[in-house]
């Protein structure tokens, strides 16, 4: 049985409550970046607008905005991007008396996750779900966003991990911060991260010197396309993405050495440029960074239009090895199509690199085939690709 | 015995070292915000440069900067902040071979924190130490900057205890981001935070307006100012400090909602904006933000130079429940002059509150008495100030 | 207005729920430590036995046991602890059918804590409460139960905090582990924890001895008391204790050097000399051990029953710096009558004393007192008590 | 190059330190479970003794215990265990003043773990350490104890993994407490961990019995090997322990439920059979409990004496998603043959896995042949095995 993306089942229109609501109310923006009083503050539940006798569900939706008419359409603003003339939805009750409906029974449960997970928990079938998506994803043209924090690079295992789910196809974009593209390059540059030895961690003779150097280096290049052109940078995830072409999207903060050139010192034009790719995202996984985590997460749309009109969630995975920072990421997407792994993500990326891309024949089971299949078939719970996996042997 | 800042020892410039040493060789900058090759890298520990026949302590330092001659002085800059013809110093030993010597011998043990202190450690000495420092620099016309997360304005009692802080002379200067200043100010307006009642903690209807509602009003009024003098705010950290004409910094960062008015969108400005206070401070108390803490552990200079030409360390407290996050602050730091406290900011500050503004006369320690004034005797260890505490009620 | 617990109300035994309701059944046990099968689970909620026309409420609970009936009482039991002939209650329901009904709807829903609270959250209310519910069980005549791991006596300020509760009339008993009572009577001794100075925390020579020097000699004295009786121990809170003739019990675990003298090695016996005290408590406050909080949590009885038939909350105070721990006290504890405070237990003991051994005339509040007093009116939350402290020097 | 365990340089007893050393001075027990005043305090640190003209090094040693000699040999002993007439080592000095010295330059660096990593660190190295370390002692007869908490069960992957593991010989004792072996027979006898589906998490309906349920099952039963033998347990590691012969020791604590039969209710008499595997121990691994493993890290000799004489290593490896419990166990080894890894165990559980149990030939390296190849060349530290697992498909 093929994988499927959970079902979205659209609204009854003519039921009461739809039949019976009026038509959104808009008042005008007078001052840039300022709403109108009143407005309808946006979340991610799907959300459905009526307007000129069409129920609107606006392309993309975020947290913590407001809804502007545009036409026949609506479109999702934070309040910053406001321009004078915007038309903005009013009215703060959600069932139809100012036009809007928030609509919570599309998805179905298993779309909500289980809030408050914690770290003593069985993270087996959010990892099976996790493979099972990304590889939908990678053979229906999804576009997979990762949202990395520094600490990802520290590892000479995950580099190469995510290099190697790169380059086969499990990464369409990289929205992360200074911090995580100076070490990954520093890493490729001169084989250390904040001057230890990335392999052995021995610290190298004047290593402290080796951040602050790559960063003038690659200010002097003036941009990471040319300072990896030039021939510096062996290996990494940076260089990867540079080789293959996928788009990375660098946001600023107070705490950046440097920066590098392609750091955008605007936070507002940074966010921008996320919103750009996470406008085109299918599922985004989120690793190791509370600030990008939880800024993407208010962000990206928790749903997709897809070109037939099927309505689908958009996933978020998110992982830490601290139980707080995944926990205010599931708040910030309401819970709905997020799920949690208390880990390190070194650990998490070597996992998925090795379920994604070891070949199913090669998995060594024997010693304890029947005990599993024993047990699956009692759960019935695995899905068929899984236990392919384990009865290969035996069909032998 | 009254309390003093630990003494500096300045070197011995007739010594050996010192003599022997080259003077600086510097080279020019060709391209703005890059550095020559072969630069010297700034640290926390303070460090002498040799030009003209003179050895210069800069102002102030910075960590992961490069020293810049200007005319017969030494000013530290991040690269970003190099111009065109800005003279750079080179080299990487620090040992006078190029003209710069680090002088580690100047500050005597006890300002070197004991890194990695856990959770599981006596913090008396830690919190004794801050109050006379504290008093001691209200009464030196000392300057001490706070930098602050979210998260101490979510509780009643801390939000009391900043303005009095405040109004008892014990801030000069706030460090925030745009969350921090959105639920105070959400709490003088509304009562709440994020929607719940700042001292109940039950959520009030359409409360999750609030956050939005008052960052919208905000804007509309142009500042924070402005928005205070209409009114429109009751209490909390931000009135007090407007009041009082008490300078703050709100640095962005992409997680921003609204943002307020005052909010840097450019990092990199805001980063010289919180330069500015630093470069004024003689005590640093960090709560509860990594993203903030860890910038100005490496922006603000850990020491200063007073009017009489004597060296002093800054101070900086850092305080988080998370033991990782003051570990990192720390190592920022060098380990010069920090002290790590993990706890809950509402207690510190409460704690704090109640050590600063009640009388040493209403402290009552009756039953103890004995107890407590043997121990001090054998330790003999607690400071003067605290002995005439404990031993009021015998005395009289 | 005087503080008061909150009711419970007993249920309308007239209801049809009740009317309709079976008599329970019942099997005897035919080994030991074994129970009939089917037997009925007992938790935390206040459950109601119908036996020969009368509803029983055990008059203590505990989370996983068995319900036996003794004559004509119901008495709850560990697995272990049942004995051959035991009369076990069968069922699995507990909406009557098996004669046994659980009573949600006794305590409002103020009792019921909120689940999940993380550490960003406000305090104020739950320290005010507790300040409220000391001061109650103080004069009372009320049982307070402290559960204490090692950290707390790590500190200077707080062993001398405990210690002034204890002379306060705030303990009235303590339920811990070897190394807690060790490294106080350490403190005691030598002056140390683990070898440093309990203020300064700078090492002794030779101080990595005291630990093991300190259980040698008292299990050569024999016990606590007669080391104590012979002059060695100068401070401290099982000193205080000893002097109170508080007791306290002290289970064991294969982690303990030594162990003292009174530690139990047989845990079943320390469990069931933890339930002789946790059978008096009427509040129990458990900082900064998960072994020995979700034990207590699990086998303390979640309500009591006063002399006057009244059924009164046993309240759980359940403070860590780790967010995990509390949280899984608070779910052994079902959530009834639990609050959780995520900080530092050194600064929570010292808020306590502070809060409770200072004399309301003597705080100092003059500089905010409009802005409190405005905001307490406006909020309309804080007590009565509290509020007379922060208008006492406006009415002067 | 075969994998080759670290070498100990046996001291030069004929230098002046050792020439010029005195004999050990003793005295006797005069009551049971108390020393002499004045003993030697053990370490983990290679311990050399001198007596009769000889020094001797004993077979075990334990941190916080004392040496007793007994005929020509020196044993290690808790306080609880020393008897009447016992002869204990006097003297605090290692110095060889005492006839004792701590030899801390038999182990080279390599041995001695870097203290306080934190948790953004590269860990591939310890990961391939160990894994060659696991294959080593599987093919050297070495005897490999895994100590592990309730956690490292709930997991559907975990629970395979480990039973694999033991299947393959890389398992030979289990130390636990009562919760692990619990919650892993709950999952093979109903399929749940606390009542939630092991691998959906689903709750099932009166699933919170199944806890207790197993409990009194398997007491009634009578022990763990007749309720497996009954036929009542479909899978788990416990399973998997009892058909290989495999020995696990529970102990028990005051958080017990039930207890299972086999659980050690008098610590001390679990401590004891705790010793009896750790005596036999090459390697220990530690998951996830603070309780059982620093217990075991001061337990278990940090060496051992190979039957041709050879003094190697006894490493712990110690994993946690818990910075600090694993900075704990650490410093219970005083930083000897230790390796902490911060992660979710689950993780580590199926990573080593994966590594020991899938064919090298399987592994899938095309799409970064050269990449990692060069990246191996040039850091020249990976380990010959690893080269050829990365190189192999270039050879075909």
């Amino acid at each position: 049985m093929a994988f499927e993306l959970p079902k979205f089942t659209p609204p009854d229109f003519t039921s009461e409550k739809f039949l019976s609501a009026n038509e959104i109310r808009v008042a005008e923006v007078k001052k840039d970046g300022v709403s109108p009083k009143g407005f309808y503050l946006t979340s991610h539940i799907p959300t459905y607008y009526h307007y000129n006798n069409r129920w609107i569900l606006p392309k993309h939706n975020s947290q913590n905005c407001v809804a502007v008419l545009q036409k026949e359409d609506i479109i999702i603003k934070e309040l910053n991007d406001l321009v004078l003339g915007d038309k903005v939805v009013l009215g703060k009750e959600s069932d139809g008396t100012n036009g809007v409906i928030v609509y919570r029974e599309g998805f179905d449960e298993a779309v909500i996750s289980h809030a408050g997970k914690s770290v003593e928990t069985s993270f087996t079938n959010d990892y099976d779900y996790l493979f099972d998506l990304m590889r939908y994803e990678k053979e229906n043209g999804g576009y997979i966003v990762w949202v990395l924090g520094p600490s990802v690079v520290f590892d000479f295992d995950t580099r190469i991990g995510l290099s190697q789910l790169a380059e086969n196809g499990y990464v369409q974009a990289l929205l992360a911060g200074n911090a995580m593209a100076t070490h990954d390059l520093e890493g490729g540059y001169l084989d250390t991260a904040l001057g230890q030895n990335i392999y052995t961690q021995v610290s190298q003779p004047m290593g402290h010197y080796n951040h602050l150097d790559l960063l003038n280096e690659v200010r002097r290049a003036g941009s990471i396309d040319k300072f990896i052109a030039d021939g510096n940078v062996k290996n990494g995830f940076i260089k990867t993405l540079n080789k293959l072409d996928i788009p990375f999207v660098l946001a600023g903060s107070i705490r950046d050495d440097g920066p590098l050139p392609e750091v955008y010192h605007n936070v507002s034009k940074g966010l921008n440029a996320v919103k750009e790719q996470t406008d085109k995202a299918t599922l985004v996984i989120c690793l190791a960074t509370m600030l990008h985590s939880v800024s993407t997460a208010e962000l990206a749309s928790s749903y997709r239009i897809k070109e037939d009109g099927a309505i689908v969630p958009v996933f978020m995975y998110t992982v830490d090895v601290t139980e707080n920072v995944v926990n205010k990421v599931a708040a910030a997407r309401e819970n709905i199509a997020v799920r949690t792994l208390v880990t390190n993500v070194q650990d998490f990326v070597v996992n998925v690199q090795k379920a994604l891309l070891t070949p199913v024949e090669d998995l060594q089971v024997e010693s304890v085939e029947v005990n599993v299949n024993e047990y699956c078939e009692r759960t019935n719970v695995k899905k068929d690709e899984k236990e392919k996996e384990l009865k290969i042997k035996e069909e032998k």
